[in-house]
């Protein structure tokens, strides 16, 4: 009897875990055991042979076959009865599963007398610890970020003011328009970003709002950029506030106070810190500048959102850097993103990604942020 | 108490029973519980006042709210003590949750005395039967997907055969190259594709692999594009078989089976039907032509994948066209696509969407296949 078996039923395009712990993609679960240091998947005839080619186990084996011997047990046996007879074959009766297991799955195993324990995230504790190649890959996708939003910059850069629009190619340009830049570039790199917020003036006060819309000069447009890369599924994440036009000096002073507080928080990322305290720090550098935080006309403004979340093959990962307290550990990568949001005169976000260190941190991120860029 | 009800806690980005429920998207998981006729949310700071204003739910509540009372009552409350703290407020004692319920939350749930009942799949049944509404989103996404073949199909047409390589804008001619033309298209009607197959010749056997390299002509060519629509949330899905060059006539005597096979499953799509049944008789069609299905050096070869599944706000929903048994009912979505598969003569897969109704079915797709494309 073995009861250190990992188990894990998912789909590895969307189970991060899945993917760490077999480097295999596939668009319908599959199930995964690692049991005396083996990893063992069993697959359909559909995946088989491709996961024989590629997935980093020891064994693939056949789910039709355990499906063959189910079906000479039970008359209409269920998935969860196969897999239970796979488990038996292997001498385990007692698993690990992620926090997120399927409900169903794990009482329908438990009903068969096996015994079935979640794990608070993380599954897989290594999986925070990015390895070098893990780090390359994550920098590679950071410079495709970067490239699509200076393709966005570009578009700024060519456009005019009209009033109260801004023109590009003859057209008034939108928020629509500059995503699809963005996308096209990501693309040529083999990256594929989802709700990429461009938010320009009050869209970007509420900072999950990924705007729409005709640009407005004069205004903040806050870009937060994080794609994927297709190519080694390692996501990147970075955040630059713009102006087309000028800057109100009410926005200036804000950048200013936003940058202040980033670079503090920079300062302090190194092996060993508090996440938590960190986030305090960073709260404090902004209220100490006369930016409070709290509900004004029944709506949130001020700073009220974590200061930085880990990054790798999840775009939210712990640690967290907030008002939890997660100590920081040499080789996390996470982002370091305050940001303050008023309607009165707008939002803005800056966000790098950095990788803690022994003594700090080594920046990924190389976009220029040190004062507000006015196109 | 109410033992009726239904609760969901999940990233609605990644589970459409939730957004389903709510229509409303967030990258972060949020708490959706529905009781005596009523959807109410338990939202976080960050998402709350977005929440208002778009979920189609009754109430929107404040999760730092009962974070706040949850401290009162102990020390460091976990999330799920607070998630309880809420369900105790409006009355609930049991819930049912769907099969995917994460495994540590229901565990913790039923620590603190509520009964926590998995519902299989389906969990909101209705999901199944698409409305008007739906249908016309799926059909809006289908006429993307056609839009992004026939420009594939624009490049083929192009493109010129020199020996062994096709050429295109003077460069040999690849599938990347061919799934960035697609990507495009599918971009300028704001759809996302993943794992988009462009399969030339052997890579096309393993029905799952994407594809890559060089198209090489006479070979079959197997382009199955299934995006998402960013703006309505809703899949479409179609696979194409063609040849740059001249076919085979082993290849285009497949070509015709796994079309006679398509064209009877589609006969037979009507309310009450049993999936199993077509599936039976569509894997009838390719044997009676001598088309055989079994395992040859290792390796599954003929027809080995299901006939067909359902397709909406999830790319593979209930029912199943296959081995297992679902009834179809009108008002479903689903997919007919047999295919071929053969190490010596290559891939032939044809793939319509189809909508079920009472004396048959309605064919969302427009794209030709009554004969095997050689451009």
């Amino acid at each position: 009897m073995n009861s250190d078996a990992l188990l894990i039923i998912a789909v590895s395009e969307a189970d991060s875990n899945l993917y760490y712990a077999t480097r295999f993609f596939a668009p319908d679960p599959f199930v995964f055991l690692q049991v005396a240091g083996r990893k063992i998947l069993l697959m359909s005839d559909l995946e088989i042979d491709r996961a024989r080619a590629q997935a980093r186990v020891d064994e693939v084996v056949s789910l039709s076959e355990y499906e063959g011997k189910a079906r000479q047990r039970w008359q209409a046996p269920h998935f969860i009865d196969t897999v239970g007879l796979f488990l038996e074959a292997y001498g385990v009766q007692a698993v690990t599963v992620p926090a997120t297991f399927p409900l169903e799955y794990a009482d329908r195993l438990r009903d068969t007398g096996v015994q079935v324990t979640a794990r608070p995230d993380p599954f897989f504790p290594e999986r925070l610890i990015k390895s070098e190649e893990e780090i390359a890959a994550i920098a590679e996708t950071q410079r495709h970020t970067e490239m699509a939003f200076e393709a966005a910059v570009r578009v700024l850069r060519e456009s005019r003011i009209r009033g109260e629009r801004v023109h590009w190619q003859g057209k008034p340009l939108t928020v629509e328009a500059l995503k699809k830049v963005i996308n096209i570039s990501l693309m040529e790199n083999d990256c594929v970003a989802q709700h990429t917020i461009v938010a320009c003036g009050i869209d970007g006060v509420d900072p999950h709002n990924q705007g729409s819309g005709p640009i407005r000069p004069n205004e903040s447009i806050v870009f937060d950029i994080f794609p994927r890369s297709s190519r080694t599924r390692y996501f990147a994440d970075m955040t630059r506030t713009v102006v087309k036009g000028t800057a109100s000096d009410d926005l200036r002073r804000m950048y200013d106070a936003v940058l202040a507080a980033q670079l503090r928080g920079i300062e302090l990322v190194r092996d060993g810190a508090s996440g938590q305290a960190i986030h305090a720090e960073v709260a404090r550098v902004l209220e100490v500048r006369g930016y409070e935080t709290g509900s004004v006309d029944g709506r949130m403004q001020g700073f009220f959102h974590g200061t930085g979340h880990g990054v790798g093959l999840d775009i939210h990962e712990p640690p967290r850097i907030s008002k939890v307290d997660y100590p920081l550990r040499g080789g996390q990568v996470v982002t370091v993103e305050p940001g303050l949001y008023y309607s009165r005169w707008g939002a803005v976000r800056i966000e790098d990604l950095v990788v803690v260190e022994a003594g700090g941190c080594r920046n990924l991120t190389r976009a220029p942020k040190l004062t507000l860029l006015e196109l």
